[in-house]
């Protein structure tokens, strides 16, 4: 599957005559352009499209739609023209399908005063979700310089060291060997700071004792990795080692569960019968995972609520976790392909980590 | 002048008698949270205001709010409460004040579908010009972050390098040195590339005679810094050499207009005037600064448009550039606050950098 069959798979959709896409990774995945400040209006019945950029990207983007081979024409925005007068240039008379979740309210009250716009959720919140063998190369791609990341500062050593400190060396390690970007913000979260899922990094220092719950991932070329491993530093307490190898479990039993035709609430729920079994459901406080491509957050949600059934090359996240106040947290997070008998794991960083070495120099 | 005053600044502009605040940043200027997924609606008549939260943040809201020493209630938004009933809880049936550049499409409507919502833009652009000591403080911190960085690469050398390597440098480096985060997304543009003012860094090797345009910041406690050099490697054509020293009197030319009660438009127009009288002001192809703050571009903008008049403490830069295709671009950048007489610039590197020596490792 190509990049130049995606426009014929979205007008083959039923919808309004004219689409207007606005979100940068949408567009991405439409034309291949990967720069910023632009739009696309899609014309259903004509098979066509139209990308509207500004004087900034205009070279690029004729490159890029050729190098994507997509049939579609590249607009220059002129000096001033608003977004309304553009569209209504190529549009006409039509309706003009907009998603208002993509969209600001002054925005849309421009666009209505020019044109008929009808409210319209997006398809390709679906189309994105199987992907293309190479957008799950680069996604492979992205999870090894992860993984090779956490290796280089397990090895140096965690004890001592502040979460920022960890956190810039993973980042810096991972934009050095290849990465565009961080997927995200990464989080390190030692000791008693676990029990936050979103815990920023602070100037808290690794001890012994503390697990450090690590959530981080690589950008290459626009597609993201995403995977936590939980360190242990010296010696746990029971109650801790009992929350790892709960979430361990847990982990391992939703990975088990992820197959081609299975519902998304089934893994959740299998995820989530570990906890119930051990009476910790109530500190498993989020869903059990998601999709992820050219967003780190794309559909499937894996929840209670995700009626949705899993399809071949599908990739998700499976990361289960427990938060205990006081005590700290244990996350546990891989990324999979979906296939026909069960998943093909990218994340192949071993789950149980241990550091007992300190830092050489900082 | 102290977070605890700002409320009622607010409330004393004439306004809606409900306010509702979307942005992080206002948020965090308002409040002192600096949290994330929260919202604030102000009672102008009452002289107070509630933050909203979800679970994730509750504490650290609490804990933020008494540090700031706001008379700000904190709020917990239920799971699946949606905005507007919370906002409907509290404001009861008085109208409610939203800049519909702040908000979806679709949230708007869901509002509208509960209150009684009037467009309202926001006034806090204009409130949060003028700086307090301490916002000039951290920005301060974040420049002299940023010029060490440099300080550091230009060291290393810059020859054999490519783009990436000196922006993955750069950047750690400032998150080493206490930076919180980049500023913005780095730019390093060398030769031919710097022709492109928003060009993103490559694989393309730094070379003897190219010009290397490097634009980017610091982030400390929310406060970003933003500077630019142009570093000469080896020997330069006379060309790209007279493009330098075109912009480098214009940058001149510009800081030493900078002045309280002067217009933005006036230090556009003295700079502009040295382009025009090289006949190079077709090579000038954006404005000349933007204010800066919590915000990486905040009013005043300094462009031939801008008739507001520039106040002490408000801190702006000022940063032409050419851009040449085929031969390359210059830029130079300060960051400076606005003075009775004249302006204090934050920006401390030389202006005239080289750096002619080959890199030891990379």
């Amino acid at each position: 599957m190509k990049i130049s069959s995606r426009l014929e798979r979205l007008t083959a959709l039923e919808g309004v005559e004219n689409s207007l896409i606005l979100r940068p990774e949408d567009v991405r995945w439409l034309t291949g352009f990967t720069g910023g400040t632009s739009f696309v209006l899609v014309n259903r019945s004509a098979l066509s499209a139209v990308l509207f950029v500004d004087g900034r990207y205009y070279e690029r983007a004729l490159s890029e739609i050729e190098t994507a081979g997509t049939n579609i024409d590249v607009r220059l925005l002129k000096s001033g023209e608003s977004m309304s007068s553009a569209i209504a240039s190529v549009a006409h008379s039509k309706e003009v399908g907009v998603d208002l979740d993509h969209i600001t309210a002054s925005r849309f009250q421009a666009l209505t005063s020019q044109l008929s716009v009808v409210p319209e959720p997006t398809a390709l919140n679906d189309l994105r979700r199987v992907k293309d063998e190479w957008e799950i190369e680069l996604m492979a791609r992205a999870a090894k310089i992860a993984d090779d990341a956490l290796a280089l500062v397990l090895a140096d050593g965690l004890v001592g060291r502040t979460e920022k400190q960890v956190r810039n060396r993973i980042d810096s390690t991972m934009r050095e060997n290849g990465a565009d970007d961080v997927s995200f913000a990464t989080i390190v979260a030692t000791g008693p700071n676990g029990a936050r899922p979103h815990h920023e990094p602070s100037e808290t220092q690794i001890e012994s004792g503390h697990g450090v719950v690590i959530d981080f991932g690589a950008e290459v070329d626009g597609y993201r990795s995403d995977m936590t491993r939980t360190i242990q530093i010296g010696n746990w307490s029971s109650e801790y080692r009992h929350m790892y190898d709960t979430v361990r479990e847990a982990q391992h039993a939703g990975v088990n569960a992820v197959r081609e035709g299975v519902a998304g609430s089934h893994v959740d729920g299998v995820v989530r019968a570990v906890f119930d079994r051990e009476g910790l459901e109530h500190e498993y406080v989020h869903g059990t995972g998601h999709g992820i491509g050219l967003y780190i957050h794309e559909e499937p949600i894996l929840s209670p609520r995700c009626e949705t059934v899993l399809q071949s090359n599908e990739v998700v996240t499976v990361e289960p976790g427990l938060y205990r106040g006081g005590v700290g947290g244990v996350r546990i997070e891989d990324q999979v392909v979906v296939t026909g008998t069960g998943c093909r794991i990218l994340t192949l960083s071993p789950k149980e980590l241990s550091c007992p070495r300190s830092p050489q120099t900082i």
